[in-house]
């Protein structure tokens, strides 16, 4: 049984739980179109050198990367100081304008469905990934558009949108992305909705239930999903998954009046440890010219921060990081005609992991006060550990994880390798993992982290700047273990 | 009669709203009080050229102006583009470190009081005002420090510090500052609070009172006050004001399940509003050396944006926006011996006006979704018209707001001259004015104004990024005509 949280005043009739009966599509439906969609969608990703990006070109001033349009994203410097001192140098890409990550939902006897699309990406490890309704950049919208229309579109923006449920604006990846946000949106559509060629409707369980599969349910999906603020789970007894699902169940309850609820702490002190987070960040980032942080190979400039860039990549002189390439892109449809663009390619696969412990037979997350260099507020929840690619078990800064996570006395309960953005990332990996620890686990935790409830973090994610790109990944995937 | 709401889930006993015999200072006492401080207090200000400023200086390279220690703030150079385009540069404060505004709250005979502070800043128009407990940049109570220890810090920070029920980054000017945030605090205080030379206790209801005399709150008081979501009114019918007074308490009450209460709009559309206000945003702001925005006199690189330094101060050529001087301070008490600093002198008033109207009898305010160039995320919400100084009513862009104000057919509630902070700033005042328009006015506006609740913009305070300090001061002003 599921409690639909009224998404506004509107107050379409509450969705109810599906039975299998109700679903539009079957499992066995989505999987047979699944793999049509991926013989027919076929393309071919080739790395050039970067003189070949037509498009695309160093400014002979700073170094950036750029298109000539001035607009869709560019690959520029990053500085980092802290009390006078350098702290980081590495190229970033810096995107200042804000697309849309939208889902169409709609009712069919009763049970909302979303519209997904099968999209492929240049980056993505396996061509195709399950992605939202709407992914696109306001340049792929607006004045730099060249050929057909994005389909959907009009349901988001403009005078005739549907209904709004959710539209609010969430970071990207802090370690690759200058202060990038997206616009999460989540429209309630009343009337026919005609279905396009490469879109399914899917139930909300089925679409979280696609987060068990490696690689199949992209980034801009699962962010959306983490959003909606509606169908939370809240009868702990009809759940069948021992205490572990009840625990979570019972951690999606709405808070007592107090502010309290179920939860270790309240909302006030949530808030006040996460400005206290904050206000310890005395370091400040700014972005310089590509050439300061990276020089071309040859020049007198020299490598002071260990970047360097040639004809075919910009690298970090240890391999660890990650490396900006270009790539031209031939596709085998009839609407997309085949482009050129850089990527960014991570040398290794990352790592994000929430711990969770009942409390009082309620589940809490271990989160994380995270600071990352490109956020555009320092500072934002993320996973209890999250290990960048060139990391390992050695970089986890604190023993008590350091220990519990070597010695493996953990029970896993999700632990699946999902795709990041591959628009802009070659193959970025993250293994993706819930783990439980017992009660002996202590409930005293260093100062950058606190114990919170999925429903106090569900409640901050009407709001951006609070949790981190890695952290809504994982509320969407531990949602598919209720 | 106010309804308090809980503040947190430690619940302490419900303040109650006091009569004149629960006042722990009278008002005659308080104003006594307040006039001894005006005679104590005296100190003086000069104004010096920029090379007596001893531990301040123009960094050679860049011409930024800061201090010896790289702590407390610099002026910088501010760019900013469209579209390929510059649309704006100038100086501005740069003072990336998170300081404390914090009030202790205390209960006497079941009465919340607000321990104030008379302090004195040289920036202001008459040397002290009423200030929170605690105002403190971290360069006051951190490594820079030199000289006595900040009063009553050790109750908002460290492990002893009393009960938190409030504690959220807000933002400050964004014509001035680049970015800057401080940390809003209110702290319950359970056991005995010494009471110090120049501080006092006044209930909620005197210290909001005090907004009805001119330049005397300061905006640090105001700004933490309207971040209280306690002690809020709930009788419209216990109130004398008539009309208007009893829509402006039915604007504070809680909104209902759905979202919508007493609200023309839902939460969800008003967050969807300032989503959409956010993502029509294209312009860019970067810190520049100063150098290049406001060249030293005389030099070769000329002054393409209308700034330039001399000896004593940076001002641009029209001096319609504002200068930054040196000044001298002499205090004559024990605790402070003197120093010296740079201010910024707005050349002239600003002005800020909340339009209100009654909806179904519930007061509405008309919000305005404000790009400043030194927000840190570019828009807050702002009161519905917001004058720089050297603006007037012809600056004012929408007809509707500039026939209306010109034709004066409105009802003014509150018409007051306050400060602001007068720590950065020499003698910056600003008209804030409460105005009423009847029901006849229009609710349908253009896109980048909304109607909304006190009560919305209340619960909206928990977090930062959506008020900003204008609109803080008016809520706190808003207050004191229930």
């Amino acid at each position: 049984m599921t409690h639909v949280v009224e998404p506004g005043a509107a107050g379409h009739a509450a969705a109810r739980w599906e039975a299998d009966g109700h679903r539009l599509t079957s499992s066995a439906q989505f999987h047979q179109w699944w793999d049509e969609r991926l013989r027919a969608g076929g393309f071919a990703v080739e790395r050039i050198p970067f003189d070949q990006l037509d498009t695309w070109a160093f400014d002979p001033r700073t170094g950036n990367l750029g298109h000539t349009s001035g607009r869709f994203f560019t690959v520029e410097g990053m500085r980092v100081r802290e009390g006078g001192h350098e702290v980081r140098a590495q190229p970033i890409i810096h995107q200042p304008e804000i697309g849309i990550l939208g889902i169409v939902v709609k009712e069919f006897d009763g049970v909302l469905h979303c519209l997904m699309q099968a999209k492929m990406e240049p980056g993505n490890v396996n061509t195709i990934q399950l992605s939202p309704t709407v992914q696109a950049t306001r340049s792929n919208f607006t004045r730099v558009h060249k050929g057909g229309g994005t389909q959907y579109l009009e349901r988001f923006v403009g005078p005739d949108r549907d209904q709004v449920l959710v539209d609010v604006l969430q970071s990207e990846q802090g370690a690759w992305f200058w202060r990038k946000r997206n616009r999460n949106m989540v429209v309630l559509a009343t009337g026919d909705v005609p279905l396009a060629e490469n879109f399914v409707w899917l139930t909300l369980a089925q679409v979280r239930e696609l987060t068990r599969r490696d690689n199949l349910l992209n980034m801009d999906a699962r962010t959306v999903l983490s959003c909606m603020p509606f169908a939370l789970p809240d009868d702990p007894d009809a759940v069948g998954r021992g205490a572990f699902g009840a625990a979570l169940v019972r951690s999606y309850q709405d808070a007592a009046p107090s502010g309290r609820g179920f939860a270790l702490h309240t909302q006030s002190d949530l808030l006040s440890w996460f400005t206290e987070a904050k206000t310890r960040c005395e370091w400040t980032g700014r972005l310089v010219p590509l050439d300061e942080v990276a020089p071309r190979t040859g020049t007198a400039a020299g490598t002071p921060a260990g970047w360097s860039r040639d004809d075919h990549e910009i690298t970090d002189a240890g391999g660890r990081d990650f490396r900006v390439i270009a790539v031209e892109v031939a596709a085998n449809t009839r609407e997309v005609t085949g482009w050129k663009q850089p990527l960014l390619q991570p040398h290794g696969q990352s790592r994000a992991a929430f711990l969770t412990r009942a409390v009082d037979g309620v589940l809490h997350l271990l989160v994380r006060a995270r600071p990352e260099y490109g956020l555009l507020d320092q500072v934002e929840m993320a996973p209890t550990v999250h290990l960048l690619p060139g990391q390992d078990l050695d970089d986890v800064a604190e023993p008590f994880l350091r220990e519990l996570l070597r010695s493996g006395a953990v029970t896993s309960h999700y632990d699946q390798v999902l795709s990041e953005e591959g628009g802009r990332f070659l193959n970025a990996l993250t293994r993706y993992q819930i783990l439980e620890v017992d009660e002996s686990f202590p409930l005293d935790v260093p100062e950058h982290f606190t114990w919170v409830t999925v429903r106090q973090l569900t409640d901050l994610l009407r709001h951006g700047h609070y949790l981190n790109v890695e952290a809504r990944s994982l509320l969407t995937c531990l949602y598919s273990l209720c």
